[in-house]
């Protein structure tokens, strides 16, 4: 198929380097041209190298080359800025909203909680190298951290949760699958609505084993690499 | 958007169990009549309803209701039969071809092999209920398993690994990301070219340390979900 063969090309320049991360590609009108093919294949041939990872649209502005996904494992530290930096990565937090709720159906089935229960809820957007990569909702149960609203939660909430509660994870569960991106989850990482995304869902339990909070994380999905080690037993 | 609302109820009409797991949804032109919309929109709700994995397309039969996936954890047993049976499902594995070759770029690179030295290469689909949920290569150093492929390798390799040659998987490696169905792939698993597809590769050491095979998994991506627990140190 002729969209395969337009995909195959674009892999290999990118793969010899021809294409590097964060390049943004000429117009579709002119992709079409040089590849001698329609607009209507050339935009199977851009989707299919999107749900690859090998390139993302960022709305109303084009295509652009995927740079390196950032490793993540879901076993090892869950500070994003320290992982990304670990990585030779730029990251950047942007607070988006910080405010006590009466738990929805979600935040209320994730944390065991009655409907209506009081949470924080926190949202924040995740860059590296001031591209928006992940949009992370935080419902946070008040017991155990109370008045934490009062604190800058544009800083790490890890480092809040240990410096000024004594709190530190300990046991997480967590889940991985795939949606796509919509609405205001969309807008904030300058996706189109329908855009794939990865989504991590963390249950993070404290040393006491008490659950305390839990991270919703829509990413992007060529901006992340789930990996890991695993040890097994017998 | 008209779409997401017709996204929305079929959510509502699959949670409240009015649409059960594997049923058939009626034709595209009687669902666009009874939502009181165009073809066009309601496509985008049918591709919004397959990215977060409610719905999925079989080639040339139609659209069905996604079963709940399985619950796959990388950091415990390997084996798909067991895992599934667990869950109370219907697992099938279906042998599709076993053999020798010469190492491609794939292998070799994952393997940390030269170029065209031996190695076995084993594919088969994985199915659940009857439906094919997994296309999955094995590329397997031949060393330690001479002879690997006078075995019925349509029985679980890590049984055969175990009872025949005394090698059991110590240690996994893994990474998880999203792509596509493709070609060869797409139509093993009755799906259309373009499919959303979770990915996992894993490379498996033996208890000496010593890496034995690799896996590339293809899922449908509706048809898994990654959980876990991880237990943090420090």
């Amino acid at each position: 198929m002729q969209y395969v063969k337009i995909k195959d090309a674009v892999v290999e320049q990118i793969e010899s380097g021809l294409l590097s991360p964060r390049q943004k590609l000429p117009s579709e009108r002119k992709l079409a041209d040089s590849f001698n093919t329609t607009r209507v294949t050339l935009r199977e041939a851009l989707s299919l190298l999107e749900s690859e990872g090998r390139i993302y649209r960022e709305d109303r502005r084009g295509w652009f080359i995927s740079p390196q996904p950032l490793k993540y494992d879901p076993t090892q530290t869950l500070n994003f800025t320290n992982l990304a930096l670990a990585q030779k990565r730029t990251p950047l937090t942007e607070l988006l909203a910080a405010k006590g709720i009466l738990a929805n159906k979600q935040a209320a089935s994730l944390l065991g909680l009655q409907p209506f229960s009081d949470v924080y809820r926190v949202d924040r957007v995740r860059y590296l190298e001031n591209r928006p990569v992940a949009f992370v909702t935080k419902y946070i149960r008040p017991e155990l951290l109370p008045n934490l609203l009062d604190f800058d939660l544009s800083q790490s909430l890890t480092d809040i949760y240990r410096d000024k509660f004594g709190v530190v994870y300990q046991k997480i569960r967590y889940r991985i699958s795939t949606s796509s991106l919509l609405a205001d989850i969309a807008q904030a990482l300058r996706a189109t609505s329908g855009t794939p995304a990865m989504v991590i869902e963390r249950l993070n339990y404290n040393q006491h084993g008490e659950l305390i909070d839990c991270d919703i994380e829509y990413w992007r999905h060529d901006a992340i690499s789930v990996e890991s080690i695993a040890q097994l037993n017998g």
